[in-house]
């Protein structure tokens, strides 16, 4: 027994945060893969296809084991969980095929994005139908608060992105309207994701809001980490391409910071390349000299460890428990994470 | 008071069907406008402004006219029907957005559309916005089934589009394909946006099938009409570019008729101009010239005005008045509209 449970202590070392929590709700997520494939089925046979590509293609699967964890820290919820996260990962999946449309994306989880495989259109209707799918998902769980909750998250995400628009190839993008397009692109959906899922096993209201602060932090961090990744010269790692913010012109808090803390020759760099969009060869690796010399990277990782522990702190209302150590783990691996 | 009512009949007379049908409902109307320009609201202003481009451009506002006039015909709804209304048509406004995206359409209801203005990846994502607007406000109507019927709609709506995108260059695209892309990319939302009227207004379930088969067929002989006009050489009238379905190569009734009585020459045009997608000058005057002799836009017209029947038919078992005898002129003239 005692070797038993020493043996157990020692995979579990071995395991990042993300699988532990997924081993800690692993018969759900087993269910959530099984509900993910049977509802992205249609007799039109793109739709099966290009999805499989995206949702087979290696994705941790981060925000439905937030709802899937949250439901479970919080009771029962006779099975209903499993729908709603298989329809926060078809949000997702609708998200990033419209993303991968919209930033003419050539490579996604280390494959072939969507668009460059089946092209721009399929990506566009899928995306929709996978939207719609979501929300049949969502009306089959039958709970209207977590519809509301689900219905207002996509309204923000979609409205994060048209936000985010603004900022390409402006550089008078501050930190705070950089602060309000990642909250709403990205954490929106962290949030939305747990607090469903503690809803739907109706949980108390303190709890349900912790969990909803968690997700909302977590998902800052999150994309902090991502897009200070971009710049940090470790991002073919990933399966992403490289540098393809810089390439877009978006203008992400390492360029925010870097641009601030500029001289002449560093300015002229950043209005030609981001503001001009006029970019060469080499302009990828003097954005990188020019973010690490400005200590970017540094200050963008010290805003994504404080966001990571405002979501650990949020978590304080709900018992101590292996699933509470998890959910704190995942926030500060998060931010450490080298891909 | 005899004046009175004839003046008010002779007044009716001038009115078309659907103007008519919207005087029945006026106040529903005007409270679901109001609804409309209240939630396409966002502190990022390119939503409402772009929304707006397209909402205040004419349209006929056919949708939500199903869902108010179902309501109505059915009973009382406590003003959720003007909800659901607004839903159908922010429904609808994001698939013409994502329409005119993968279509690269230069013109929708007389004005420059919306992607070509602020292009597509704006158009993409006020789009999503729209959708997942459309969800918020279902939700806030609070009715479940009401909640699975427009979820599934929008779904099969997203299946239907992309079924469609086969068609194209596809002269192998038989009218029963045809049928299947037209029953679900359009016909399905006139079905939910009437069977939700009914519905939200606890009608029994014999009126609200017939409201949704109405809504089905009458969506069906809408579009056989909008496909038979792209080829009419009257489409100039409608505000819309001439000849839209024969450049994207698309594959409708018309052509689907016109080549299966095709000679060799008309043949060889329709793979050279359709499969092949090598068209020239002076190729749509010659398109519009083998469709009209063919006979397929008289073969076209009197399918629309077979379902343009069946929608009528379907109406049998809603008590005789007013609003019914609007809805099947709306149906008539949907068929016989030079526009």
């Amino acid at each position: 027994m005692i070797i038993a449970e020493a043996a157990k202590s020692a995979r579990k070392i071995e395991l990042s945060p993300v699988e532990r929590l997924h081993a800690l709700v692993e018969a759900d997520m087993t269910a959530t893969d099984v509900l993910i494939h049977e509802r992205m089925g249609s007799s039109v046979a793109l739709i099966p296809d290009l999805t499989r590509h995206l949702i087979d293609s290696g994705g941790k699967r981060l925000r439905p084991l937030l709802t899937l964890a949250a439901a479970a820290a919080c009771g029962h919820a006779n099975g209903l969980h499993i729908k709603l996260a298989a329809a926060v990962e078809f949000i997702h999946t609708a998200t990033l095929l419209h993303d991968d449309v919209v930033d003419a994306s050539s490579l996604r989880r280390g494959k072939l994005a969507a668009n460059i495989v089946w092209g721009n259109k399929p990506s566009i209707l899928v995306g929709d139908f996978l939207l719609s799918r979501a929300f049949q998902l969502m009306v089959e769980a039958g709970n209207m608060r977590v519809l509301h909750i689900l219905a207002s998250a996509s309204a923000v995400i979609a409205e994060g992105e048209v936000l985010q628009l603004r900022s390409a190839n402006n550089l008078a993008t501050t930190e705070e309207d950089y602060l309000t397009v990642v909250g709403a692109k990205t954490a929106a959906l962290f949030a939305a994701a747990a607090e469903a899922g503690a809803t739907i096993a109706h949980a108390d209201a303190t709890s349900i809001s912790a969990f909803s602060s968690y997700g909302q932090n977590l998902g800052i961090a999150f994309q902090l980490v991502d897009d200070s990744l971009d710049y940090s010269g470790r991002q073919a790692q990933m399966g992403k391409s490289v540098g393809d913010d810089f390439r877009e012109a978006k203008v992400t808090l390492p360029v925010i910071l870097a641009y601030k803390r500029a001289d002449d020759n560093a300015r002229r760099f950043w209005q030609r390349t981001i503001h001009l969009g006029q970019q060469r060869d080499g302009d990828l690796q003097r954005a990188i000299a020019y973010v690490e010399h400005s200590g970017a990277i540094g200050d963008a990782d010290d805003q994504a460890h404080r966001y990571a522990r405002q979501a650990c702190h949020a978590l304080q209302p709900i018992p101590a428990g292996e699933l509470k150590d998890a959910l704190e783990a995942v926030a500060e691996f998060c931010v450490d994470r080298g891909y």
